[in-house]
């Protein structure tokens, strides 16, 4: 159902034991905005509320200020043959009301207006594959990463303003920090450092970020051809679907000897506690 | 210097005492970065790294891939008159490397090329004054808001992965919570419903947040007509700016009894403690 807000995934939960789990994600899927049926905008968001958001857009950018402003609201219906039609609003105005201009079309992020076109939208742009990247990852290592990121940090203390992000080898020695009042500028800040350094791919690297993991970012390590994402917070649903399907290993809330991982486990040094298994291996034969 | 990181503001610090002091804030500016002289995209980020930051962009949307694939990076002297050219970078590519579209080019949030441009185009966007909005709001009030804001959440506590934003009647009665994976989601969110119910401009009341304050959700505030805004993280320093020139109440780090207070101290019940005032009257005549 495209408008629930929380997904389940089946997770390998990680503390001082390991093993397998669910856990709900938030939903993100895009939302493509028209205006009398042009294009105007397309936002990653969690469904629900969508009438709201597509008319709160427009009261940011100047454009409307009374309910009479917006004539109509609607679902496209039969706008994406073959999938639901949640992800397609078309507002109407009333005549007379000056239109904003088009914005925020991009090539990679949100191009898509279902989730499946926005993954194939990455596909299109990623030059690497990840699933060729057999790097191993320990826990040891992995669980060093916050503490080494917080301290390479120049100015997080300082404002508490900042995300982090940071680019780590497979054995935790950190490559380049940076940070940013957005988190998609730090890292596009990394693989800038990557480009110019000719560092393309970035195999057998980890990126650890301070806040949560959304497509976007996945989207960005997908294309640096980094094997491995770790979050201090949680990811969200387009972002653990896209890191399967690119093979990336998925890590969120990276905190103290904890984590829970979301895909791509079989870069790790860990094996989930079998109980059930291991009892029934006693009781067999 | 267009290049720091952290800039200091005056503030009030409300904890058990209430004190005039100093915090530092991140630094978020705009940067507008051109393809061969063609404005390409326009990002609100923190100065430093921009070649990187450039670079890096340029690497997201899948059209570079090595060091080769750019042939120079530079500021744009002069781009801007009278003002710093730290914000307008030019960046030419070689011959045959296909060129992205250009993108991100808003009407209000990014338009700008200096910080007291963005604040500009805010000013020609808003149709109602903040000054004009007398509402007092008491501290013994504001410091309810987080909890009630959790409290109204429906996901948050599930997944970890959403940002939420509560709009509250100055004596901190809810009127509208929404979540979302984007925080400028979650403010559209309620912009649009208030403007569905014809509740614009949102006199007397408080918009409070999950994460932190940046200069596009204090644009947002700014045009709903909401004279306060309150975050649970720190705001940034383009996003205080603002709030001082559109006279909005702007309140960071607000945990338990403690809050940051950067602009519109006037609507508060606060008095700053005048430790040394006290003192000198005490010696006085």
């Amino acid at each position: 159902m495209a408008t629930s807000k929380a997904i389940k995934r089946r997770i390998l939960r990680v503390t001082e034991t390991v093993r397998r789990t669910t856990d709900s994600l938030a939903a993100e899927e895009p939302l493509e905005i028209r205006l009398d049926g042009v294009p105007l905008t397309v936002t990653m968001r969690t469904p629900g509320d969508d009438f709201d958001l597509a008319a709160g857009f427009l009261v940011s950018e100047g454009a409307v200020t009374r309910s009479a402003d917006v004539a109509t609201i609607r679902y496209c219906a039969g706008a994406v043959a073959g999938t639901n039609t949640y992800n397609v609003l078309d507002v109407r105005l009333p005549p007379g009301i000056p239109r904003p201009e088009p914005r925020n079309f991009s090539t990679t992020s949100s191009c898509g207006v279902c989730g499946k076109a926005s993954l194939e939208a990455v596909q299109t742009v990623a030059r690497w594959s990840l699933k060729a990247d057999d790097t191993s990852l320990s826990r040891e290592t992995i669980t060093t990463l916050p503490d080494r990121l917080r301290s390479a940090q120049r100015v997080f203390d300082r404002t508490g303003g900042l995300h982090a992000a940071g680019l780590f080898t497979a054995g935790g020695d950190p490559l380049c920090v940076r940070e940013d009042v957005g988190r998609h500028n730090a890292v596009d800040k990394i693989l800038g450092w990557a480009l110019r350094n000719d560092r393309l791919p970035l195999r057998a690297t980890i990126l650890m970020v301070s806040g949560r993991a959304s497509f976007e970012l996945v989207q960005k390590a997908v294309v640096a051809g980094i094997p491995a994402l770790a979050a201090v917070s949680a990811p969200s649903s387009l972002a653990a679907d896209l890191a399967a399907e690119q093979g990336m290993t998925l890590i969120g809330f990276l905190r103290g000897e904890s984590m829970n991982v979301y895909t791509g486990e079989h870069r790790l040094n860990v094996t989930p506690s079998t109980g059930l298994g291991s009892a029934g291996a006693r009781f067999a034969g």
